[in-house]
Order: C-alpha cells, then sequence, then structure tokens
C-alpha cells in the first residue's frame, strides 16, 4: 500500500530546500544580487511559496543563518570560562569564514540603510546569543573568574566587537589563531600592571 | 583693473563644493540612493569632472568624509593617555552621530561586496589613523601607561572595534556617555583581580 504524502514533511522539506539554496546563490553571488525569484527557482519552488514563510530576502537570509549554524555556538561550561570563550569565538571566526559570513555580510550590508533588517538582525541573531553568552558569564563571575563589577552585556560586547571589526573592515584578517590573544587582552586589559611611572 | 580668473582657487571651490554636496547628499537620502550624476547636478559641475578627480562615488565618499573630519579626530598627547583616548573616541563618536555616520556606514556596506572599496577605506581612513593611534600609545607604553607586552596594533583594535559594533550592529546605541566606561573596560580587562576561586 502507497503511504498517504504527508502535507508536513513536504512543507519540511521544501523548507530545508528553501534554505540551503538561499546560502548557496548568495554566497556565490552576493546578497544584493540575490532574488527572492532566483532563490525560488533554484529550490524548486514558487515564489508564493517563500513569501507566504519570509516577509524579506533579509529575513530570509537571517533564518537561513541560524538554521545552518544550528547548535554549533552553544555555550559549553566546562568550568574554565576561558576555555569555553576560546572555544565559541573560535568556531564562530571559522563559520564566519565560510559561506555564513559572505551571507551575514550581505545582511548587515542591507541594514546599513534598512533598518527594519537591523532590527531583526538584534532579534533572531545577536541579541540571543548575547543572553546566552551572558548566561556562561554570570556562572563565571560567580565563581570569581570574572569580574563582578563589569555588567555582563558589555564583557560580550568587548569579546566579540573585535571579531566583527574584523570581519566587517578587514584591517586585519579573521583568522583562528589570532583568537586566544584576542580574548587574553580582553581579559587582561591594555593598563600596565606597574601602574603610572614618571616618564624619565 | 579685474583680476585674471585663478584656476587653482576655481578649481579649489569646485572640489570643496563637490565634497560639500557628497556629504549632505548621501546624509539626506542614503549612500545606494545617491549617484554620481546627482552629486555633479546638485554642485552644479559636470559629471566628468567629478570622474576626473575621483575614480567612483565610493572613493568620492571617502575624500569627503576625510576633508570634514579635518583634524578633529587627531591624538593630543597631554600626557595622559586615558584622558587622552577618552576625548578622541568621544569626539569620533559624536561625528559618527551625525552626517559622517550615515555617509561611511554606507560606503562599509558598499565595501561588503566591493574588495576595491573596502582597500579604499582601509587606505584612507582606517590605516592612516590605526598608524597615528599607534604612535600615542607607543609614547604611552615608554612612560609605564601601557603594557609593553600587547602590540599597540592590537591596542587600536581593541579601543575602536566597540565603537563600530554599535555603529553597524547597532545592540546598544553609540553615545558619548558611554566612552568612559567603554574605555576603563578595555584598560582593566575582564578578569577577576582575585584570580580563579573554587566555587562554593
Amino acid at each position: 500500500m502507497t503511504p498517504a504524502p504527508n502535507p508536513d514533511r513536504r512543507s519540511a522539506q521544501a523548507r530545508r530546500n528553501i534554505l540551503d539554496t538561499t546560502i548557496e546563490l548568495i554566497a556565490r553571488n552576493g546578497h544584493a544580487n540575490v532574488t527572492i525569484e532566483a532563490i525560488a527557482a533554484a529550490a524548486g519552488v514558487g515564489k508564493t511559496t517563500i513569501y507566504r514563510w519570509w516577509p524579506s530576502k533579509g529575513a530570509l537570509a537571517l533564518d537561513a543563518i541560524n538554521d545552518h549554524v544550528g547548535e554549533a555556538l552553544d555555550f559549553p561550561d566546562t568550568g574554565d570560562v576561558v576555555a569555553d570563550l576560546r572555544g565559541q569565538i573560535t568556531e564562530l571566526v571559522n563559520l564566519l569564514n565560510g559561506d555564513i559570513g559572505v551571507v551575514f555580510r550581505g545582511v548587515i550590508a542591507e541594514a546599513q540603510s534598512a533598518p527594519a533588517i537591523g532590527a531583526a538582525i538584534l532579534e533572531t541573531i545577536i541579541e540571543p546569543r548575547t543572553r546566552a553568552c551572558q548566561a556562561r558569564l554570570v556562572t563565571a563571575v560567580a565563581v570569581g573568574q570574572l569580574r563582578a563589577d563589569i555588567p555582563t552585556r558589555a564583557m560580550v560586547e568587548l569579546l566579540y566587537a573585535p571579531v566583527y571589526y574584523r570581519l566587517l573592515l578587514g584591517a586585519d584578517a579573521l583568522r583562528p589563531q589570532d583568537v586566544p590573544d584576542l580574548l587574553d587582552h580582553c581579559l587582561t586589559g591594555l593598563r600596565s600592571p606597574a601602574g603610572d611611572r614618571m616618564a624619565p
């Protein structure tokens, strides 16, 4: 007996196919050069199917990023916050050096003149991951590994801003082997431990 | 006797007019929505005049940014590197919250899919200002205010990355009143001065 078609499973497959196609096409051609029509054609679905699920190309790209990243950037808690941050930031750098980075740079570029896309980036990517990182940092503060007098949100900013600085401005390449030093500078600070000395 | 027209002075006036018009039009309409033709028309010059001096809209926008910023972001040396950085970064934040910020965000957005514009941003804006900041930090290292074991280039990155993170992603607003804390976190670091303690 042939099983009846399962609309839920067909929907899930179509969704998966659209998300994969979105990453592929944008990584190859650039966010600005890819249309919803082109994604629909390459994914073998109608344009209306995409618009039923996503309000815009930016929203679709953000969903595709989150889908591809999956749990890869979740925070472990080994008890050693430095090791946990080093592992997570290295994984982020590796992801941003691949197709995900091309897609994310395209969406961030669009956000510079489209506030709704900027808000969507914050809501779907930045804020949930900031809160997840804060949760890990709160534990580290509680066991005395990190300072209690700096808000964990400010810590997240300091730790991740250099990654985005390199991704978007590129004065230095975004390389996984640089993560330990970046992290160390954030943790130890720039001030001389000896304090000020008089100039000779 | 009527003085003979001075071609150098007329050129300088035309150049000044084009640069001012570029900032005005892009700040009002967005980088992506302004053409060289529109800038030429608004500045009362021919399109070929602009192309004689600038190879692209991005190059023109970068020149206009540098021209408008002028010496406002030069580094003082009062002997107190913290005060000098605080003043300079505050001035940068104020500039980025005005028309210059809109124009710069537009050029950075364009750079995400146009490597030549990315290279021009580094060459005309980021690298010269990074070197100027490094020169100030070298002095601070020499008098024992900053650590000698962190490269000054890495210090510049840590100090300025949060400014660009806020400008381009906007998880928190870019506010001059936040500069002292941002700077303090960079200087003191996130690690607990007491070192690790065992969890209770």
